[in-house]
């Protein structure tokens, strides 16, 4: 779209990725996807919502309550019960200044808190060090705003430390560094690849971020997307970047609700430090001027009355589930020499195909897959433009969110067959 | 806050007016606000929403789709209702394009909207036109981005369009027309002033704009905010923007849910003409890919229960009681020499004192009423920057909106004692 009315920002907007994925979907009527990042139908919690509803609503008082305005920053009470949340499943003990509710704000969903961060924090021309490969939407508003992505490899463990090192080395050389203006890890059963960072290496990240601040000019912040934390089904929780308590100052932490509770509920969260948090909690003055009391209450009243936590019980098992009837379609007819290491919570599982082989956009895997009814999200749209590597297209982010177990079995022999044609 | 970390966007985001406002009531814990833009708490519609909840969330394939995700445009049974609406009101024959759904997405209130056009159209150092005075977190907005506002008067019966024209002239000898992207009207009962501009002005207006187009190099939008359109409770309703169907690719449309429902429930929406509904879409994919569904779910059934329009009826006669017990305590107890005209909706009444008796943030009578526990906005802060006048700050907005009758009485008493040592 080409019109000299419209802002640098506007021209520059381009269609999302997963857009014209949701358009390939609508062409294709009988199409089993396992594109969408959608979570699972049937475990919503309908029931809960509504019980939960019925309470607010029931006296004038608690109803009256959730009709009206709020604040920008949100409801006390979900923030103090967030606040309190985290520290619980950090573990931290008494009352760290990283978890206070006093740099707490609520979102519509953790995506607007990373769009207001990147507007507080960045101009076009800056830098955010990202994932390679990462969460494409992230790709995409940093592109809305001309602000440039670097990738940062990713181990099976988590983030490529001396990948890290490299880079900002190779930044400080070039004087790139005072673009530099965060770290975006979605550290926790990672979009797309699954793959989780150990706590140990998100504070090493942060040691090393903080060795490269005076060149720089000014901090650099790692700001963490928690969004898919609680969908755990196997081994332990990790603690947040929260934890990493001499960092207080460095660390943003971008939290849902949406994906734990249910999706159509927009409630996300950021723990902020200042000047990045009064940034914020303007620019969402302007934007909105607050989340929607009414959702913000029925999250409160979720996390107060135990609720959500037996919600979330329920809906782990079910992703395990899920995760386990994906793994067993995968096992039995994807062809031997694609990997796809086994995730241990999130909605997704990672599959690369040989070197050579692509199963990008416009890869005679993906047509032929589409062709077949069955989609997935091909690897390539998650990285980042990069000159210094060639972008692989080898992958395929394939979702166990939203489809049925059928189809979750259904989609994996078909994409199966496809797959063996090519491999 | 200066700090070289944060963008030029964060840099610039000043502190709103109105969370000073907040803080000063927060400071004095029996102050009766006349200056909050709340709505009326006793006649929120908990039991409505209660039972339309229980309704949709009643089945599990109504509970589930509310509690999904949807999609970036909004559900389209809310968007149908929504443009079914706008042709009734305006008594529109035929679906006219500008009022067609597939114009239209769902926003987190019409902030959002308003925020996401200035995205859209405005780089820093563009040209809005606004009234003047006009909507004072519209100004923030424009200040954040970095985009200049220029005021155009308002006579009783809405803007002055002799002025509009001086003002344009002005800007195209000065080549100052190249940045002017819209004209941004709050064209029924305004906020501040409670002015509702005629239709045949915002043609007339469109029709200037369109003749300075060519001067300009690119479309002149209008972009009307019709926040209090259904506060109305005396007189005629006038057709919006959309009406004047020759000018439906130069008309932006802003509407919200949440003040004539409830403003807990945080549902706005627009029309706009391309290629500003794509670029709006995908900056809406950016912020947050879509509108919490839920609450979309309990528009749409409000609207097509016929709930939203009963709960409106009972509004609009509730606000017409408070606007009677202001008007009657203003002419019992406020000095002769203060003038203010009688709004038919909205929430406002804007009350002007004599010339030369400041009300603005600084001034006697200003801290004096805090002092003596009310407040009101001072009309000072809903003007634009303009070196070629005097900020005029000798007006105050008062509400009626969220004070209860006996505060509006009492709060009138105690404004106009303060009034009289001045006036």
């Amino acid at each position: 779209m080409k019109d000299p009315v419209l802002s640098t920002l506007g021209r520059r907007t381009a269609e999302p990725a997963i857009s014209w994925l949701m358009h390939a979907a609508l062409a294709h009527p009988h199409l089993i996807s396992l594109a969408a990042g959608f979570t699972d139908n049937e475990s919503l919690p309908v029931a809960d919502a509504r019980a939960l509803l019925n309470d607010i609503l029931r006296s004038p008082r608690t109803g009256r309550a959730a009709l009206q305005y709020g604040t920008t920053l949100g409801d006390p009470e979900l923030r103090r019960l967030t606040a309190q949340r985290l520290r619980r499943l950090d573990g931290a003990r008494g009352k760290p200044k990283a978890y206070s509710p006093e740099r707490m704000i609520i979102t519509n969903g953790s995506q607007q808190l990373l769009y207001m961060v990147a507007e507080a924090l960045c101009d076009p021309g800056d830098l955010v060090l990202v994932e390679d490969p990462t969460y494409f939407v992230y790709l995409d508003i940093l592109q809305s705003r001309g602000i440039r992505a670097q990738g940062v490899r990713l181990e099976r463990d988590g983030l490529d430390l001396a990948h890290l090192k490299t880079v900002l080395e190779r930044l400080r050389r070039g004087d790139g560094l005072r673009r530099v203006k965060m770290l975006y890890l979605v550290s926790y059963y990672q979009n797309p690849t699954g793959v989780t960072t150990s706590f140990a290496k998100k504070r090493a990240a942060l040691t090393l971020l903080k060795k490269y601040e005076r060149a720089a000019g000014h901090p650099i912040y790692l700001i963490e997307d928690t969004a898919y934390r609680e969908l755990r089904f196997a081994g332990k929780d990790v603690k947040s970047v929260l934890a990493a308590t001499e960092f207080s100052e460095r660390v943003i932490l971008a939290g849902t609700y949406s994906k734990p509770f249910a999706t159509g509920v927009r409630v996300g969260f950021g723990f902020l430090p200042e000047p990045v948090f009064t940034a914020v909690t303007r620019i969402k003055g302007n934007h909105d001027f607050g989340t929607s009391n009414l959702l913000q209450q029925l999250l409160a009243h979720a996390l107060a009355s135990g609720r959500y936590d037996r919600h979330l019980r329920l809906l782990c098992k079910r992703y395990a589930h899920k995760a386990l009837v994906m793994r067993r379609a995968l096992a039995a007819h994807f062809p031997k020499a694609v990997e796809w290491p086994e995730p241990a919570g999130g909605l997704y599982f990672w599959a690369r195909l040989p070197k050579g082989i692509s199963a990008g956009v416009k890869s005679k895997v993906f047509q032929t897959a589409l062709k077949n009814d069955v989609l997935y999200v091909p690897g390539e749209l998650c990285y980042a433009n990069d000159p210094s590597r060639v972008k692989p297209d080898n992958e395929m982010r394939i979702s166990f969110g939203s489809a049925s177990e059928e189809n979750i079995r259904k989609g994996i022999v078909r994409l199966g067959a496809v797959l063996k044609k090519f491999v």
